[in-house]
């Protein structure tokens, strides 16, 4: 059949998006062996794939040889609507909260069973946070994650819960009880906060920005030092949020 | 061969690839048969094509049928290294600009002999201006595509000048010399104005992000209503620009 190899199941197609499956956050820059490691191509597959994406502009090869994302798929990916209209209502408000606090701001927006990083202000000053534009976050341990999994059905809590509820530092919460009260009191008081549970040192505080048929659109969030920090900033990240979901209307 | 159809010169991947083409900021939502005539493939390709896209997630279907960019090309997309430090970069510098403006602020970069616009910050009060992210600009007759001109070697501004001035306005610089010596007068002051030569009340002035070694990293721009007042802004982007390479090292 026309478009499909010996190979059983994975058509060419599959084949050049797994070459692009191999390159996330964790992994922006990856030599040809690393490629066909992690796609379960052979070399010369993993090669001839990588020069259709580089002549097409889709990976860019370094220095030492090995390749990268390029700005074509940059280009392409930012027609993705839900983010651009996301953003675009997102960012002014963001800029108001760092403006205001020179903390680590984040908009992200439920992926699956994680939130997606789709905006992120800082600066030198911030908490350092491992949170990058595209990376992933796991629900049950964010403030953003909280705040999402809060508002969402309840398939996507029990999703979360199969998938295992991993100890990311010692005040995770890692019981599915704990977890369910600790959402409920999210949706009462609008807010989602988060103390050390991804990453010690680092407490934040989120809102769901929800469309006017209540689905969680997006979550806001703000990551600070102290205890203290967050439970000043609540109420600024909740009028945030509520701007947001008002401007997108 | 493996990997090739019977059409000669067009493997599956570019197929594929032709079919993410299709998309733009001009046409971010297309029907099969939209895809099926702008790539130039029958059809039935298109379709399954598409069909493959889908289940990874590079497109979404809308209710109406027709087909759009998906979060998952977003996220690959943003992996592209360039934009990601440069954003991180100027991110901070742009919302200072916008705090002090209200106006429409852009960040763009070189591609090809195009300016891309990489982000965007504006508000319902900026003017309005039809630059999206994602979205592409002449060099010859914007702000930050004459930054970007200016400081680029003459072969790029030979490139612009074989594929033809396009009048956009009664304001556009369509005589090569007359260009030239405008990109002088860019080099010699720092800063690049556009008087209404891409839209009817839109003026704007840029500067651009140099790198170490000299070459034009991206190119940062505010547009703004009136002549008085780019005027006035012209110290405050040339700053922000110089301030955003330094950052970047």
């Amino acid at each position: 059949m026309a478009g499909r190899t010996s190979t059983p199941g994975q058509s060419v197609s599959r084949r050049l998006l797994a070459v692009l499956d191999c390159f996330d956050v964790a992994h922006p820059v990856l030599s040809l062996t690393e490629v066909a490691a992690r796609s379960g191509l052979p070399i010369s597959t993993a090669r001839r794939l990588i020069t259709e994406l580089r002549e097409w502009g889709g990976l860019e090869r370094l220095r030492d040889g090995r390749y990268r994302i390029g700005m074509r798929l940059w280009t392409v990916g930012s027609l993705a609507p839900q983010q651009r209209g996301l953003r675009e209502a997102a960012l002014p408000a963001m800029h108001d909260l760092f403006q205001a606090t020179q903390e680590n701001i984040q908009l992200t927006v439920p992926d699956g069973t994680e939130a997606l990083c789709i905006e992120k202000i800082s600066s030198d000053r911030a908490v350092s946070t491992m949170t990058h534009v595209g990376g992933r976050l796991p629900l049950h341990a964010t403030g953003v994650g909280k705040a999402i999994l809060a508002f969402s059905g309840k398939q996507l809590l029990r999703a979360v819960v199969d998938a295992g509820l991993a100890r990311m530092t010692p005040h995770t919460i890692t019981e599915p009880g704990r977890l369910a009260a600790a959402l409920a009191e999210v949706r009462r008081t609008g807010v989602a906060y988060c103390y050390e549970e991804m990453t010690l040192g680092a407490v934040s505080v989120a809102a769901p920005v929800l469309s006017v048929d209540g689905r969680v659109r997006a979550a806001l969030g703000i990551v600070a030092h102290s205890r203290a920090a967050v439970d000043r900033l609540a109420p600024a990240v909740r009028t945030a949020a509520l701007g947001i979901a008002r401007a997108m209307g």
